[in-house]
């Protein structure tokens, strides 16, 4: 798998919306201004709304990366999908699925061939688009039982690293699992655990936590996409299964095109958080 | 809709397994016992071992069927699907899907044809079988909670009734949302709601409680499938979506084959009930 087609997106940005909070108080206000031309990363924008990673593939794809997604739930969590050719979702009515994520990467025969701001002139009636829950949703959650987020303060999109754990494969459809990586203090880690472990559809308790050679990462300094965050003394790498590996399996796998969202830049639907979290 | 394909099986029997709890043991012995030709209601066997709903449909339906899980998501959670052709599955790896249930139903265009014990001379290699979760997999939980089980005390199979709620349709497959029903003391019906909340991989929190006709019930003495149950003074009728929903799709959608499970006679997996506990 080529190193230089994982990398961070083209398109660098800050981590906070322009325009400081008010700027970002709605999903539609926050799709809008991505449908306008900007390409920053949607951590921090419409606080409340459940953000997802997207990947669209032609329909007779569609049921290998269905059962994909059931078959490694903590990496893909399915929140929605689309009828072939649909442009928008139950999740978000009358937003544009072409246009309204801050970038897209398009990919033909598993190799990244573009990464532009909107993907109308790329569309194909015949693309079925998975919506795939994201770690973003349970950060608040995070932040309210105290526990800090090191990429944030840091202002900084979160790190994410292919693992040597195979997902379990689906027809065509095979890759690794990806995972994000949160440094956390050690007295913290139970309480993150138990608190995601309560948030399934987004990915759910951590996969691992400590030693990052045990999941066959070499280099927290050298995330495969994202950035590289700074731990704090007594922190310790904590890692959730994430909404990436869809990509991975389609570097892997192959299919003649796929469109993905760019990592870091999600759609962002109009469903409150709270949904996702089992009471 | 006939209801007379829709009543309780033909193959009637006791709600406990036969031979006392020895003879229910483990789901090894549970599986031989079907596969030798108990027909009996899988309630009670197996204790602590998740039993599923089983629906088996040639490939070039199961992406229908699958997105219509995705899509209805309470009364359709998928636990495994199988590859086509496959007779076994990763939740019970040995057991055999043509042969270890109590009793199957074969359904040609929409239409129940056959309630046969076992199945292998109506299998076909483009079969695909799906796992869905059941209502049986809670009822431990409301047990050690102190909610009575009405349908155990009096030995009957769970009531279940069709509702005049339409599932999300998901290609050809559409039908409305199948209900079990259990009568829970009015004090109780909070603790119900908050403990199977926590387990959404087998239908989760319930989705009425109360008044049968605000969806579409008109006597609860006349259940669809299974056996009508008694609710004693100060009782609640609590309402949980229902994997035989697919059956109700089935019946609706009219695919050119099918086999399900008979109702209330699940398949057992070696899988223990905790594990879809969310903590």
């Amino acid at each position: 798998m080529s190193r230089t087609t994982q990398g961070t997106p083209a398109v660098p940005g800050p981590a906070s919306p322009p325009g400081g909070p008010a700027a970002a108080a709605g999903p539609e206000e926050a799709r809008a201004a991505f449908r306008a031309g900007s390409t920053a990363p949607t951590s921090g924008w419409a606080p409340g709304c459940t953000q997802v990673n997207i990947i669209s593939v032609p329909r007779d794809w569609a049921y290998d990366v269905l059962l994909f997604c059931q078959r490694n739930p903590r990496p893909c969590p399915v929140l929605d999908v689309t009828d072939p050719g649909e442009t928008s979702t139950v999740l978000a009515p009358g937003a544009d699925l072409r246009t309204d994520l801050p970038a897209y990467r398009v990919w033909e025969d598993g190799e990244l061939v573009e990464e532009p701001e909107e993907v109308t002139g790329r569309w194909r009636n015949d693309l079925v688009t998975f919506l795939i829950g994201c770690s973003f949703t349970f950060e608040w959650a995070l932040a309210g039982a105290g526990v800090p987020l090191r990429h944030l303060e840091q202002e900084r999109n979160v790190p994410m690293y292919v693992t040597d754990r195979p997902c379990r494969p689906a027809g065509q459809m095979h890759g690794p699992m990806v995972v994000s990586m949160r440094p956390v203090p050690e007295e913290l880690v139970g309480t993150a655990a138990r608190i995601t472990g309560r948030m399934p559809a987004v990915h759910g308790a951590p996969v691992h936590s400590g030693d990052p050679s045990r999941i066959g990462i070499a280099d927290l300094g050298s995330p495969d996409f994202g950035d590289a965050v700074d731990a704090r003394p007594g922190d310790v790498p904590v890692f959730w299964a994430c909404g990436v590996t869809p990509q991975a399996a389609v570097m892997a796998s192959r299919p003649p095109f796929a469109i993905t969202h760019a990592p870091g830049r999600m759609f962002i639907t109009d469903v409150r958080d709270e949904r996702y979290l089992v009471p």
